[in-house]
């Protein structure tokens, strides 16, 4: 900003990168693990954020990893193989899907958003709005955007883009299964010091894979360290060589640690630390 | 057909279930597999694939269940998740792309396919047509079919989708990474009796997963019986339960792997067997 100080520059907040639109749950993730002030930089794409943590452009960036119900984000486990970042948090936030509108309640004939989030709230729509038409949008936000001047039309959004787009909230969690969590993972250029309740997550390719999986991972199990995540994507080296990726409930300078990660190392032809990270303790 | 005799009704081809549209690759898996003469009904989706099977309007499907460079195909555990039928068979397609036109090479201005083939070609487009328009089609069976008669137009398609709506294949294995191959599992109402060389696809739950996984992956590991598969999904019963798919290199009436299994399932909250069949020997 032009009438910015040399002091405000100073401590200028860091600038985290997101898979946008604005008002996307990356950007209620950055915006929820580093407050409002945070300089949140919004991206086309995942990989686009993994390229400006790596080149320095942001210092860090959110990329989801799994989802309660919907699974891995495979783009990410791709982005963590071809970029060389860590990660050093993770962030648990709750799919809350709003109803959205400035218009009165009986007013509205018309809901839009994306399309699988239209079918996610199947049959809250149905019991309170049977004879709306459905709008379908590329995003979320932009549907919420788009009515914001609407006299008889909603949209489905979360509350943050009924925040920035200046659209009331009618209804929260209108979406048929109440349940659904999306785990972030905060990447950097470095990863984070021991809190006490850590994880760490890797990556890695066995020598004589699958078969070998059994014994890396009976290695962490062996010491007695917890296995809270598994997930694997082809290695793009050789037909059905795959890499795993998982998280074990403990940080990379404990001394147990260590002694796995030498001992699982050597059953892999490849293997990467991505980071230890304190635990998440509630969902946002 | 209306000419048909009844004795050709008593030795009718079975009846294959695909995910189209025709000249697809699960297509043409299935007329790999079950030859030219089978019966082959267009699907619009995975899952009504597994509908048919379960429901007896075909007596098999094809699903495809993981390919060499992208990974597994979710649809397809979903749909194993949600509907009783059984694994009966393996076939491994290669992913070849050709160029097809009925047009000079000289004067194709004009290359149609999925975005995705597109890209899987974006190295040999250049070379070969650099200044060729790439046009974005819904399928490539489609984008083929829409070119058969042009004049300056090619498209990106299988063989298979050639033959169908007859257009000259140009060029074969186009794609920038030679080697790609699918993996189906042809599904069925039973499974396949012992050859020999057999493979048996499982589903589970584990008690306390994912830390009890271990437990279960060494109890075949235990018994010398070699894991060629993994995956997971969400179990759809609570946040961050997984179901686990696994095969295993061994037909589920070996004695050794009866018990097993039966070991296995002690470690699960529930553990299902989706069936054995013979293991494939080429790819096709």
């Amino acid at each position: 900003m032009s009438n910015q100080s040399a002091c405000d520059q100073e401590t200028s907040p860091p600038r985290i990168g997101y898979l946008g639109p604005p008002g996307s749950y990356s950007h209620l993730a950055a915006v929820l693990h580093f407050g409002d002030s945070a300089d949140c930089i919004e991206h086309g794409n995942i990989e686009p954020v993994f390229v400006s943590v790596e080149e320095g452009l942001c210092e860090y960036g959110l990329a989801p990893y799994e989802n309660s119900t919907g699974g891995s984000i495979t783009d990410t486990l791709d982005a963590f193989h071809d970029h060389n970042v860590r990660a050093c948090a993770e962030v648990l936030v709750e799919i809350n899907h709003c109803l959205l509108s400035n218009a009165p309640t009986d007013r509205i004939v018309r809901v839009a958003s994306r399309p699988q989030v239209l079918g996610q709230c199947n049959r809250w729509l149905a019991d309170h709005f049977p004879d709306a038409e459905r709008v379908e949008m590329a995003s979320s936000s932009l549907a919420v955007q788009s009515i914001a001047d609407a006299e008889d039309s909603a949209a489905i959004g979360s509350v943050l883009a009924g925040t920035l787009y200046g659209v009331d909230v009618l209804h929260e969690r209108i979406q048929d299964k109440s349940d659904n969590v999306t785990r972030f993972l905060v990447i950097s250029r470095e990863d984070s010091p021991p809190v006490g309740r850590d994880k760490t997550t890797m990556s890695f390719i066995t020598s004589h894979e699958p078969g070998a999986l059994v014994d890396v991972l009976a290695v962490f199990r062996d010491a007695g360290i917890n296995l809270s995540h598994i997930d694997k994507r082809p290695s793009r080296r050789e037909n059905w060589q795959y890499k795993f990726y998982i998280d074990t409930e403990s940080h990379r300078q404990n001394p147990s640690m260590q002694a796995a990660i030498e001992k699982a190392r050597s059953h892999c032809i490849d293997f990467n630390v991505l980071g230890s990270y304190p635990r998440a303790v509630q969902v946002l």
